[in-house]
């Protein structure tokens, strides 16, 4: 072999991944590049037939530590990090006797891969020699190539080529630019092991809102969804959609409470003293809509009410808890997801969108509704204690449907729910319509999710049993609106909040 | 000052932020921990009046390249590295004749506070050693303090003192983790700019859904939505999501088309001839849905155009182009916001929602609609040009239309939108009641973003004008559907694929 100082350019190529290196060694040789190497990637190099220098023959330092330190010296660090067209670098670059390195070629210890084993294996695959390499390198790209995946050795082929037997400067910034995207992941990674975020994160679903569409959950490191399933078939993404917004819901009530959501939205929500009644009443308030639903309830199931549940066809059951004869009952439908939410997290803080213009990032409408939301502004002002009950479960539930919104209730039950419209007044309508498809009763409660711009909406609701409407206030016509209230003796209540969801 | 020697344990101290250094120091000093520095930090520490090894002095190796190597030395890396429970390590360690490292105490240089000004400054500020040190030392966390921030100082002392003068393994694993944080953060800073991905990527909004949300837009690379905003008042979080709901409508059509938006769904689409014309059916589809709406048009905007739009209350306005007297016209309406759509990216591949039990990413639904997605099912299968026009028409529409939804068409103009429902038999009374309420036109064309489960929606539609039906095939009951068709002389086409939209 020829000494080192008869060759001009050199790559030092350290990899742990040796997938296409002999591609890589053909381009180097071809080239006229000289390379040097350590431990393995040496062996592997020299046994395809090609000729390398040892790092350590020229650092005059061997391997320690089981491989621990190999190139942490600063003789590699000059040649790699001096700039080529400083005379003072240079210089200092000329006293170690070194060859120069132009490239770097490198790739870390596969940390993702042992992770989650043994701890010990896992640390010792902390790589840190690699990752000093590929920075260093990345940062001098003025003078020096980066390639940090084995995939771009054809890359790397088609550029020395284009470029008469070395890369060009744009190619160098690019490798550069990936090489910080493979550091920062792959700390990131080391970051969430020591999280105790699971590096399988993603839980591929079998499609997205549609079956075009593919859909993963990027799982939260407390559990994922499939951790609380205890029966069913596989959950779907417009699943966990449904579910997230039940227990939206939910989070809103103590009482014995039960949600019945389709397409994000309620149509039936139900609060009674026990937990059969409420789904009785849940269920009720839109029977032909629940079918398929998705089921939340905030009490045990049992015996009775897994008896009562499993008449009809839904989709996905959730519940804190589910006696054995429960569970024996639902059993029977294979197909019923069975969700344990005793154990979910609380919603997030916060809501990210995707939009094309970047991402929304909001905080959650985690605001707790009491009455000191409210502030009673008719002349009629009489409300028992009863009917703010009613007010209160109205305003809940509205707060998750989405807008434009209008909820009517009687005894904490919804009878009927306007949702997703584009105007008030027809949200009203949509409410009133479904109310009188069921019900007949009277002295309704009506829940909007933000202002009425006019009295149209109140005059149908009035025309409807309904005698008491909590909406926010805002509006510049609120005093015609209170107005109307006084002359047709109308309850009416502001809300200091409102609740648009969308 | 006396001989490393006599001192058992030493920290290296290498830190670009020197603040609660005497601090630091003083937790050293008084529990008998030696100090090794580097240069400027070295300066610091001596001139606070403490002793501190200059490490230059221990390597024999002096810093060079302007700083480039300082400590990428194998002796600081064997003593930070070196298993202090392995025999054969201890022996290699003993033998570099060099201190014994059990703490690493460094911070990183600002890239950060460096990037986007000279580029040449920028890249000096990649810092090579530092990482280094900092992840070798995390690494061996079973043995070495790793402490990135001075903001830790306080920890670090609180757990000498409570472990009578060294740390514990868990604050010594939690450091370590800490210092990963550090290092991802700190590369995917450079890959960021790297990227020419801007540092100040927020742009806050006044509020998000409700006032008591706040909110941002974390933006992307290219350019922020406010780039786009030629006039009217500070865009809002749910302006922002309306207009990119309606360039997802408007990405269906090249045909002059013009979409008006509320809460995210169409109250009125048209496509005509002449983008005047588009405007005119697209707002009469239904005029008290659009009041304030947000108006998107895929022409250039004249003044006739702009005439006839300021009649009314818009809260946005979208279009590629507006000709000096439109722009005269509109600049009347100093609220009202106009957004230049020409260099508004297209929508992404993919979209993030937020649920308590991660990230639910999905890849949007980007099929591109033609005749070719639809199969003519029933035995009437004389469908004209002009009707397969307004069957695409029609399916476009209601792809974009909140779940369940139902939509009615005649001559490429929405009659009636039925949108966000629970059960698509109410979806298609909402269509049918919005269309009665505004029109009498016959041989309506209706499209249904999923299958219709049975023939109630069908019989409304037949009473109501309809005479051609599109929906996506996949109910039990398909042959029910197309029975019913076949004995009312419906045209019943299926589509291949399902447009559900949440």
């Amino acid at each position: 072999m020829v000494s080192f100082k008869k060759i001009k350019s050199f790559a030092l190529v350290s990899v742990y991944d040796k997938k296409n290196i002999s591609l890589l060694c053909n381009i180097l040789k071809k080239n006229k590049i000289g390379i040097i190497s350590t431990g393995t990637t040496s062996k592997k190099i020299k046994s395809l037939g090609f000729d390398c220098f040892e790092i350590s023959s020229l650092t005059k330092f061997k391997e320690v530590l089981d491989g621990r330190v190999k190139t942490l010296h600063p003789k590699i660090y000059i040649s790699i990090l001096h700039n080529r067209n400083n005379e003072t670098h240079k210089k200092t670059f000329n006293k170690t006797n070194f060859p120069k390195i132009d490239y770097v070629i490198a790739n870390l210890y596969p940390f993702d891969k042992f992770a989650n084993k043994h701890h010990k294996d896992s640390i010792e695959m902390i790589d840190i020699g690699g990752p000093t390499l590929l920075r260093a390198s990345a940062k001098n790209y003025d003078n020096v190539t980066t390639i940090s995946s084995p995939n771009d050795y054809k890359l790397l082929k088609n550029n020395i080529e284009k470029n008469y037997g070395s890369t060009d400067l744009n190619f160098r910034k690019k490798m550069a630019k990936k090489c910080f995207k493979v550091t920062f992941k792959y700390d990131q990674n080391i970051y969430n092991w020591f999280s105790n975020i699971k590096n399988n994160k993603k839980l591929k679903l079998r499609y997205g809102e549609n079956p075009n569409q593919s859909a993963v959950l990027q799982k939260n490191k407390s559990a994922s969804i499939v951790n609380y399933q205890i029966q069913g078939k596989k959950i779907s993404y417009n699943n966990i959609l449904d579910i997230d917004s039940g227990l939206d819901y939910l989070s809103e009530f103590t009482e014995p409470t039960t949600v019945i959501i389709k397409h994000n939205n309620s149509c039936g929500v139900a609060s009674c003293k026990t937990i059969k009644n409420s789904f009785v009443k849940a269920f009720s308030s839109d029977k032909q809509s629940s079918f398929g639903g998705v089921v939340l309830i905030n009490k045990k199931i049992n015996r009775d009410l897994a008896n009562l549940i499993i008449k009809n066809f839904f989709e996905v059951l959730v519940s804190p808890g589910f006696t054995e004869e429960a569970l024996q009952i639902l059993n029977k439908r294979r197909n019923l997801i069975l969700i344990n939410s005793v154990k979910i997290p609380k919603s997030k803080k916060e809501t990210t969108k995707t939009v094309r213009f970047g991402s929304l990032i909001q905080q959650n409408n985690n605001i707790k509704l009491s009455k000191n939301n409210f502030k009673i502004v008719s002349k009629n002002n009489k409300i028992s204690q009863k009917e703010y009950e009613n007010i209160l479960f109205a305003f809940k539930v509205v707060k998750h449907v989405k807008s434009n919104a209008i909820v009517l209730v009687k005894n904490k039950q919804t009878l009927g729910v306007g949702a997703g419209q584009m105007n008030r007044y027809d949200a009203t309508k949509l409410a009133i319509m479904k109310y009188k498809e069921n019900f007949s009763s009277k002295n309704l409660v009506c829940a909007s999710d933000a202002f009425f711009p006019f009295t149209d909406s109140l005059k149908l609701l009035l025309k409807n049993n309904c005698t008491c409407i909590v909406a926010p206030s805002g509006s510049k016509n609120d005093k015609m609106i209170i107005d109307f209230a006084n002359k047709n003796k109308l309850k009416l209540i502001f809300s200091s909040t409102r609740v648009f969801k969308h």
